[in-house]
């Protein structure tokens, strides 16, 4: 029976103590694949919990690829290796452990309370006043001078929308021009990509990467009318896609009517080495690219404020069509954000979470060079973003070579995990997170 | 020596249910102003629970103003007048500029920052944790004991849905059962309902109102499978739907697999007289209701935080189809909402806001009484909400009814405005606005 000692505290329910207990011993192999767990009542008896902080910690566990239901048959642990796939489409380039990342540690909460003491109590009007569904225009003004600044971008404000995060701001451009449209998606990508488009309802093409970008043969052929891509540093492989290829990409969105480019710049601010590789949006000359950022990396995954910059062509068309809806950000946020880039802040911040960055990188590549697994093998990615490649000259299989790999401390998952179409041969590479 | 009894309960801490016992007896005047309180160590052992425990209730009244803490002396009652006039500070902001709705003019500023800065100061890791996409634990269990207390709504927070806004609400419901089915709307009726469907790709029906509620046979006869109503008090006629007719809605949905009802209880919190309606979802044995209530009515539009409680039976496919999104709502101001409304705050400020609606419920009502114009003319819905209808005695047509009544400076919007199918006959009736 598990058994586990349960604080009284106020900042941990009940129920995420519980979650968090099992998953460590999935994760850990304490609770093996496939076991059955106990049931709720007699889980929540052992503990001496109500059944409901038993379900929620099970329905978390369930949520999260952990833990699955059997109908009439009971809870069991899922086996490991599916779940570590699972749970990387969840949490992206966050921490496992505990679900926080590590520009989330760094949170700048002082001057954050700061800011949102001093507008709470000197711009309670300004607060009151609903915004225009793309946001307000402070921080549209905002984030307009920061990508001037920071991206080369040169745009009015009025082509800025602001959002509650990028899946909503998905569901906005579906609404705006996915209509029977195809998404292309990189292959391998970051599946809630791909999951997002498919739960609003629209077709998904799955593109392959090259070593200098998508496959635009490929793109060609699929029939796909908007590609979604990261071309300043794709997830996971860490390509940067070459300027030929952008060009390619800025010809097949202009040869036809209704093709767009959306331009995910998730991580252009981590940038840890290396000259800064220009947006595709400060080279679109037929007005295509869809320019799409979020807060969620830089600042923290839990203040919902994700960004992108339309066309001037969909400019309108936007404020037309979805003049029924309402902008999604709380206005309080809003401001607070707006004057912590405008007054410096935020360049300050992605400073300092940049060099903790890199400290652990540098961090892991030393460490890496003490182990012999690690012989031979090529380092790829590492100049930007949380993460890099890790290609191993061995004979273990991918399934091994992660086992041996977690057994070090790593907080590694496999390349070929990211793949809709999967490699018939074993890529031998993972992925490694610096946190 | 104060001894209260505590419970083992999951979503109320022992320190909050020994602060809030305190408060209670300091504002009851059962602790006098300038009453010593016994020590940490004293109550701790009396009661039964951890010095810390006591410290954290002492230093929740501390910060609050109910108490105050003499070095070496130890802690005393404050005097309950100062922390009156504390609250009633609250008060002192009210606006009077345009845009900006009544409830609005009175958000409780200071408390709402003081909140704030202590999650900020004290709940730090909380704030960085990503919560499920349906939203906090914390903030839905706020807004279960809330809905029992005051619509006998007794749901699990699992059910809770928390969203950025009611439309970003509806969008997840059309993703969720939305899919070539059609949305019956009320008619008349609000027509940002109707907007957002079409705008999402749903089909509309509109419905006509009767004078207890939408016309079953119009409903049956339309094809509608998900009706969108608001039977509490609809907008903008004010009928509140007979309890004959609940059941009749109730009867239809259970007809056939598929069918909801959408409660959209939108200002239930701003009944102004009269006995409290119960909810359709309270009676709802078929699991067909999907309830829905916002906070832009009464704290902020600017705060962008609503909810739903789905039918049983949908909130497993819920947690499966929509398990690629993020909660849209900052964990920021959910952690700040539930401890302004477990804290009684919500409470206390609906009550305020409810007074000063009456208040501008009256002087209108008096107003009109003035002028000629109103002769023999019939009020309704003036016992709930932000607004009620006036029909007038007069030849006048409807444009120039509302010229007169416009140039008398109320703020009143014609009632055939809000009918898709335009009534032929002009019906003499205005909205008029309390603010």
């Amino acid at each position: 029976m598990l058994t586990y000692v349960l604080e009284k505290t106020d900042s941990e329910p009940l129920y995420v103590q519980i979650y968090k207990h099992i998953k460590k011993d999935i994760e850990n192999g304490v609770i093996k694949a496939n076991e059955k767990l106990p049931s709720k009542r007699v889980l929540a008896e052992n503990l001496g919990v109500s059944i409901i902080t038993v379900e929620n910690a099970y329905s978390q566990l369930t949520s999260e690829g952990y833990v699955k239901a059997l109908p009439k048959r009971g809870y069991f642990a899922e086996n490991i290796s599916s779940f570590q796939s699972y749970v990387h489409n969840q949490n992206a380039v966050s921490s496992e452990k505990t679900n926080i990342t590590s520009a989330a540690k760094d949170f700048p909460f002082a001057i954050w309370a700061k800011l949102m003491r001093e507008d709470l109590s000197n711009e309670r009007e300004m607060l009151m006043t609903r915004p225009p569904i793309n946001g307000t225009e402070r921080l549209r003004c905002a984030i307009a001078k920061h990508i001037r600044q920071f991206r080369n971008i040169d745009v009015s404000p009025d082509r800025i929308v602001i959002g509650a995060g990028t899946e909503y701001l998905y569901m906005l451009i579906n609404i705006l021009i996915g209509e029977g449209r195809t998404f292309g998606v990189e292959d391998p990508g970051y599946s809630k990509i791909s999951d997002i488009y498919s739960c609003l309802g629209a077709k998904c093409a799955y593109i392959p990467m090259e070593s200098d970008g998508v496959d635009i043969a490929a793109l060609k052929a699929s029939g796909a009318d908007i590609m979604h891509i990261s071309p300043s540093h794709h997830f996971p492989t860490g390509v940067v896609t070459s300027v030929g290829k952008r060009y390619a990409l800025l010809g097949w969105a202009s040869e036809k009517e209704g093709r767009y480019i959306i331009e995910d710049d998730y991580d252009s601010e981590f940038r840890l080495s290396g000259r800064p590789i220009p947006s595709l949006l400060s080279i679109d000359a037929a007005d295509r690219v869809i320019y799409m950022n979020t807060f969620s990396k830089s600042l923290s995954p839990t203040i919902r404020i994700s960004y992108m910059v339309l066309p001037v062509s969909l400019t309108e068309r936007f404020r037309q069509k979805l003049n029924c809806c309402s902008c999604t950000v709380s206005t309080f946020e809003q401001y607070t954000l707006a004057r912590f880039i405008d007054e410096g802040y935020f360049e300050k911040h992605i400073n300092r979470v940049k060099h903790l960055y890199k400290k652990r990188r540098d961090n892991m590549l030393e460490k890496i060079s003490q182990y012999p697994l690690f012989k031979g093998c090529r380092v790829t990615g590492q100049d930007s973003g949380l993460h890099c490649l890790i290609e191993f000259d061995t004979q273990l299989s991918d399934g091994e070579l992660l086992n041996e790999v977690t057994k070090l401390g790593f907080h590694a998952r496999l390349l070929s995990d990211y793949y809709k179409k999967k490699p018939t041969d074993a890529l031998h590479t993972l992925i490694f997170y610096y946190d």
